[in-house]
Order: C-alpha cells, then structure tokens, then sequence
C-alpha cells in the first residue's frame, strides 16, 4: 500500500475561515484517499471537527495571523498561530507540506525562515498558473520578491520549467521572459540583463514575452521580478472582472439582450468558473524544502479542496527534491 | 474668427497605412472645421490626396520607418522620412502638433530629440487612457523610459493630472502609484521611495493603486515606470482579447446560446467598440514642447481620426503650456 502523504492545512487562513476551510478539507479527504490531513487552528475549531474523520489530526494552535498584519513582526510575535506551528510541523518532518488561503505575506515568511529554502536556491518564488487561451501558462514571481536581481531569474525559469513537467505534464515547456518588446535587446536594463542570462543558462527559452502574450498560451512559462508578476497578475484578474461586468451591463441593456442573455447565462457561468485562477488551487512557493501551497484569501471551499490537492501532487511527484536535483546537475556540469 | 490649428498627420504610419491614414484625415476633416492638416508622406500619396481639400497641405518626404527600426537609428539615418520631416515641422513652429500611428520608438525618439523637451521635464511620459468601468483612468508611462529614477514619477504625476483637467474635463483628479499593496510601506525599493515623493509633492495623492484597481475607476491618473506601465498595458489588452474570445467561444458552442447570442451580439459588437483604448485617439506623449500623439500600429480610420481630434484639443487646450506653467510655480513655490 502507498504510504499516505501528510499535509498540513490552516485552518484560521482566508476570508471565509475556518467555514469554507473545513468544507474544502472534507471534500479532499472524500477524494483522495491517500492524502492525511494534519488540521491547525484553535482547538475548539479543530478538534471537534478532525474527530469525525480517520485522516484527520487536529494540531492546537491558539493565535491567527491577520490579513492585514506585518509579514515577519506576525510570525516572530505569533509563535502559536496556526501558521507558524502548522509550518514548524513541515520543518521537524511530521508533514511534507503546507496549506494556507491566509496571509499571504506571512505564509511566505513562515515558509522562508521556518521550513528554509533549498540549498543554492537564492530567492524562492510565487508561482501562479493563468488562465491562457485553452492551456495554462505558470507566471513566476508573482509576489515573493519585490525587487529581484536579473540571475534570480534563471532560477525561477529552471523551477517553473520543473513545476509544468512534473505537475502539469507538459513535455517540453518553453520559458519566456516578461518584457515590453520581442527583440532581445528591448526593455528596461534589468531586463536586457536577465534575457541574456536566460539565453546564456536555459536551452528552453524562447524569447521575450509581452503583456498581451501573458494569457495568448504563447509561453508554458513567463519569469519577472515579483513587482512587476504581482502587478500583471492583479491587472488580469481585475481586467477579467471588468469584462465580465461589461458583458452583463451589455447584455441586460434591452429587452432582446436581456432574452439572449438567458439563453447564454449558463456558458457565461461557465466561463467564470473556468477562468477562475483557483481552479488550479492556489499558488505554489517553489524553492523552499518542503510543499507550501497559498491559497487566494477569497478561496471557496472548492479553491481550499484543489489547493490541498495540488499540495498532494505537488509531495507526490517529488517537486521539492526535483528542484533540488536540478539545482546540484547545473552547478556539477558547470564545475566540470 | 477663430485661428485654426495646425497639425502634422504621418500618412505613412501605421500597419494599414496609408489608406485608413488618408480616410481618418479626411473624416478629421469633416468632423471639426478648425484643423489645418499638413500631410507627410511620400509625393505620390500625399499631393493628390491633398489636392482635393481645401484644409489640407501636402509635405513631401521621400522614406518611411518601418516598425521595426531600431528607434534612434532610424530618425538618424533618414532624415528625409515622414516622422523626421513631420516633427521638423513642429520644431520649427510651422505646425503646433504631430499625429502618427508609426513606430512608437521612433515617434517618441523624434519628438524627444527634434522637437524637445520642456524646460525643467526630466523625461516625457507616455500616457494612455485605460477603459476602467464606465469612466476613464490615464495611465503613464507606458513605454517612452523603460528605466526610470522615482522622482520622474512626481512630474508624471503633475502632466497626467493636467491632461485630465485640460483635455478630459475631470474636476479634481486624484493620483495614485502603481505597486503591490495598499499600505505606503508596501512594494520595492523604487515604489516605496516614489510614494514618500507623491505624498510630499503631490496634494491630490490618494495613495498606491494595485494591478486590479487600474481598471475599476479608483484613480483618475496612475503613474508608474515605463517598464511596468507598457507590460501592464498589454497586459489588460491581451486579457480582454481573451475574454472576448472566450465569451464567443462560450456562445456558440450550444443550439440554445447559439441562439441567444444571436440576439446579444450587437451589444457585444458595441462593448468591443467601447473598450478600445483607440476611442480616446491614440496616446499623447506628455512633457515635449509641441504635441505629439502617437496612434496604435492597428489603427483604423476612425482610431486614426480620433487621434487627430485628440491632437487638436491637446494643441487648443494649450496642454503643452499649461505643463510648462505647472513646473515654473511649482518651481518658485520651492524658490520662495
């Protein structure tokens, strides 16, 4: 029998916690029988509920971290919130991987300083999977680092390019690298230096990609700094809303739209499902030892199930030893 | 009676140039009875065209800069084409403005070196008026300083805020900073020092605006480096491309929505239109001494004629003078 793969899940983390949390930690555990949940939060929340389910062990932990709460003051203060404790059980091996839809900044904090990055990982990196034109295309950093420096790059691409094969089954993933022309030598000094890198260091990059290629499938993986990636992801999300809503203005503006409209209410509906990021569930931290996998503070208890569930693939298909692996064969061909 | 205005029009600029270029001018034209267009382009086009308005005056200039000239290059080695002859124009006080749907570079490179900067503007902007929910938000830079030092950001700041007085008839616009979070500390080194800027300088500073603001109507005028701006810009481009085409896809792929987009395609059909950055006629490079107003490559006539209107308000509404006026008291209020 396959050994059970062990996953922390925050319980306290997300707009709708615990609620939607525990409603999306049922509906794994129905799922996938092979997935042992350890359940962290404040013990009234925790225990009555891991009491009803064989793969569920609840973990008392009596702080939460608020959304709003600075990043590394929160998790050197709030020694037993839930993402502190749920991330030192990651660390002292107890549980391979980590999930949480709170605080996205602490997460990452927690992630970095408690669990650790892999060793020869300069910065590790928040990756998110867009909703392309009929395939994924994973942009990373979307967050983590605020500034990068152009070599953090070619790091992120050998992650991303890792990432895509082994959790999305893509065979041979082209990277590209987010820039504000297509010729080599276009864009901001930062990015000149890094597309150079990129050309010098990954066999598979393809070249720059510009905003409006971001969601066209042109790339399977985009790198930038985590400034520009939040900024990109944000602008997707909010232009995605905003089209929505003029598409229902459009459609509700005269009797005839409004009878066209309940024809096709169903697709739009759809629609709105599947280019919804969480149906991915949540982003994943690459370059730090264990799995942590963050969910969007507004998950549902469908986005919490998918997040814990790519926590899963992600343990199941050996990411974080992947990385490691890749990281030792560059620099042993390099010092050979 | 009042005296007209006079603007350059590029009738070799642009993908589908010069046939939607000759149709813009002419329904420019038209439209607005005060414009004296002075047309550029190669004699076999512009001298017959010209020849049948009254209002129109051919200039001959025998190259043409293609899109993909290296910009500084370009104006240096042909000196005879239509952007070189056309800025010519306006540096030497013949024409007030200069339309063109060519290459972005080498417009924003002409403009800066022929016809040059205003005394005291560290470096021109690129502006664009985004589509946000029923009204509009100018964005700049968008692409004329890929690199940029945070104080450039305040003077963006005051042009932009101008342009939406003058030019969009907004009362009292409010700023805000492209970056990744609400909170002033947020963001990287560059945006947390553009934001102690703003606050200082800028009174109607209303704080950082993060990617999915940028399209809800939040702020007026966004400013942000020419980098993230262009990347951004794309990107929202890009992504109601997609949606667009992800609604299509989702209204044909049943008899029943078949149907009922039959009845809601006129509305779609007019929201394609309304969110076409090209409504509001191209995109004017702020901070230069005349105007200058650089159209989108895939221009079509009424993009091209919009443009045209745009450069005429922009040149009635005494735009450039009014930005020179802006820094000279803001100059002597540091002064006194």
């Amino acid at each position: 029998m396959t050994e059970s793969v062990k996953l922390v899940v925050d319980a306290m983390g997300g707009d709708n916690a615990p609620d939607v949390v525990l409603k999306g930690v049922s509906a794994a555990l129905a799922e996938n029988s092979e997935i042992e949940i350890y359940l962290c939060g404040t013990p009234d929340i925790v225990e009555p509920f891991a009491s009803s389910y064989d793969r569920c062990i609840p973990v008392s932990a009596s702080e939460v971290i608020g959304m709003g709460e600075h990043p590394v003051d929160a998790i050197k203060q709030k020694k037993d919130s839930s993402i502190v404790v749920g991330c030192g059980l990651v660390k002292d091996g107890v549980a391979q991987g980590f999930f949480s839809a709170g605080s996205t900044g602490a997460c990452l904090a927690a992630a970095t300083l408690i669990v650790g990055r892999i060793k020869g990982i300069k910065r590790p990196a928040l990756a998110v999977v867009l909703p392309s034109y009929n395939k994924p295309t994973l942009l990373l950093d979307v967050g983590a680092n605020a500034d990068c420096k152009p070599d953090y790059l070619v790091q992120f691409a050998k992650m991303g390019e890792i990432y895509m094969k082994d959790i999305l089954g893509v065979v041979s993933p082209s990277v590209g690298l987010l820039n504000i022309g297509e010729e080599d030598a276009k864009g901001s000094l930062f990015a000149q230096e890094a597309n150079s890198l990129l050309k010098a260091e990954i066999s598979s990059f393809a070249g720059n990609c510009e905003g409006g290629d971001l969601v066209d499938g042109k790339f399977d993986v985009v790198v930038t700094d985590g400034f520009t990636g939040n900024v990109c992801l944000k602008t997707i999300e909010g232009t995605s809303k905003l089209m929505l809503r003029y598409v229902k203005d459009a459609l509700t503006s005269s009797t005839s739209a409004k009878l066209g409209a309940a024809l096709v209410k169903g697709k739009l509906t759809k629609l709105k499902e599947d280019i919804n990021p969480d149906k991915y569930g949540g982003s994943p931290l690459l370059g730090i030892k264990g799995t942590c996998i963050i969910g969007h503070g507004s998950s549902n208890a469908e986005a919490i199930k998918n997040g814990i569930i790519a926590g899963y693939n992600a343990i199941r298909a050996n990411l974080s030893a992947s990385i490691e692996e890749s990281l030792r064969s560059a620099s042993s061909v390099k010092g050979s």
